[in-house]
């Protein structure tokens, strides 16, 4: 059985784990949920996805949901191909969550806020920003980003010298705030952060990912 | 070398720390900073964890911060001993990683959003809650427990018949809001719910971490 994605090729998760199977070279299929007519709140999909949310992954006979526990899963069953997504020691492997968990509770917060209101908030009320909520998260994103600076000049990868899981769950949001939030030199002001930039977003799989929706 | 926690014993994170070294057997010293004083933003604080946040987790010569890398860690290092806190398949582990996230992404900014408001803020500023912020974060809990009532309706945990991270993940945001919010009717009002927090928090890992400080 194929494997298949539930969700959309402009939605931040549903990015990050196509781009994960595109790391592994697995095939698969995406099924495209129709947000804004509320496909992700039909009974089949909450059978599948009780929060009523996409992603949703299934891979023979296991149907998973949340995007970082679905490229956990695919990090760890195809392991053996492909780019290894969590390094190759258990310290790596260590160190490659920390930073997963990093993205998860520092960077993501922020950077889906900024996002939010910087461009998202427009294309679906066609409203500004809230300044006020700007004035709190970009100071939040720099000190973030000046760990990021320190840690990527020890470090080609934010867990090591090698690409891994921790780089590719910055990937779709990041893709955003670079392209549309109007304040890339955030990223791009930091010579090691945009290094870093420059080179996970040059990666195959990731210009393949966005390819498939060039929003 | 002795495994090391820099922490506090009054701080979620660190208590599921040291609650899942005590679901393992692992000896470990407490290295207790003091948060008032500013113990987590000293210089050599900040050399172990650059966000100037705790705990930080010392093991041989690995140095991890995060929560949730770290007991990831203890559960893939200690596989051998003492509870089997992923399950023992394959897809158990992936079931195991889903709930973690889901405590990460749903559970846990609700439940902190809302012991912050109901009591922690009088602690530290005599201020009572927003009411405005409570008035929206109560019914976005209501609708995670819901769909926690409707699982454990199906298995005894969060992840299926074991106890795993993903129980333990809830144990410390779950104890202060259900002793302290004035809310625990959103626990004890739904059956399953209740019975699984019943059971959980009953475990000697849990009596014995709350026993370190019995705020
Ligand atoms: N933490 C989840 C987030 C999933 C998520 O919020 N997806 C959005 C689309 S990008 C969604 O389904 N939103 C609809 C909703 O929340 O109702 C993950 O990483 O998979
Ligand atoms: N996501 C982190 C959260 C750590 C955290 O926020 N710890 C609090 C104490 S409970 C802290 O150090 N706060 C001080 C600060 O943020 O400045 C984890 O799970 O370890």
């Amino acid at each position: 059985m194929a494997v298949k994605i539930y969700g959309n090729p402009v939605s931040p998760p549903t990015r990050n784990v196509i781009a994960s199977l595109y790391e592994k070279g697995v095939e698969f299929e995406l099924v495209v949920l129709d947000l804004l007519a509320g496909a992700h709140k039909k009974p089949e999909h909450l059978k599948l996805q009780p929060f009523g949310k996409i992603p949703v992954y299934q891979d023979g006979d296991i149907t998973l949901f949340e995007s970082r526990a679905i490229t956990r899963y695919i990090a760890t069953k195809y392991e053996g191909q492909g780019t290894p997504l969590y390094g190759k020691t258990p310290t790596e492997k260590a160190l490659v969550e920390q930073w997963v968990e990093v993205e998860s509770q520092n960077y993501s917060p922020v950077t889906s806020a900024l996002n939010f209101q910087l461009f998202i908030k427009k294309l679906f009320t066609g409203e500004g920003p809230d300044e006020a909520a700007v004035a709190v998260e970009v100071p939040k994103l720099n000190a973030v980003l000046d760990i990021y600076e320190a840690r990527l000049t020890e470090s080609k990868y934010l867990a090591g010298d090698f690409f891994s899981l921790a780089d590719l769950s910055h990937f779709a949001n990041t893709e955003y705030f670079v392209k549309h939030s109007g304040k890339a030199d955030l990223i791009t002001s930091r010579p090691h952060v945009a290094a870093w930039w420059q080179d996970i977003s040059s990666r195959p799989s990731w210009q393949k990912t966005i390819a498939y929706c060039s929003f």
